[in-house]
């Protein structure tokens, strides 16, 4: 059993969907680090859902690191589009 | 003259209006770091404008720090709301 982080992508779901996801994955006693994932318009809810998680649910997790970039999407039609990217990894505190 | 970090509020107006205020403001020599802030719907513009002007305009910013949280609005009928909000700092690295 490694501690690997789990990934969890966020999208267009309600905020609590995700909220439920993370808490889960945490319930495993191997878990001790996730990472919430999104790009584009999906960047809001990434970090809304880090705080409601944190501030409601999970106290003792820390935002451990948080990386912003930008992907290439290839369109339809040809050619590309640059799209900004979120990544916010929460840790489990040991307690 | 001090090298205080300059603050851009990130809100409704088109992405490039804001890379242009911060390389405005690095252009002043004594400015070494700007922090972008924005809340709400508008994190996702932040990180755009932080991207944008760090890949096309200014390849010697980087990204020195990125923290979120969460903010009490007071509603107009009484009560409140959390907005998520974020926080980005910017570095020009000496050259």
């Amino acid at each position: 059993m490694s501690s690997e982080p789990r990934v969890v992508f966020i999208g267009n779901k309600p905020i609590m969907n995700y909220v439920l996801t993370i808490i889960r994955s945490f319930s495993s006693p191997d878990v001790k680090e996730v990472v919430l994932k999104a790009r584009g318009r999906s960047i809001t809810t990434a970090v809304d859902v880090a705080e409601v998680t944190k501030r409601q649910f999970m106290k003792q997790l820390d935002v451990k690191d948080i990386v912003i970039g930008t992907e290439e999407i290839k369109l339809e039609g040809g050619g590309t589009r640059a799209v900004s990217t979120i990544e916010i990894t929460l840790k489990k505190e040991d307690s």
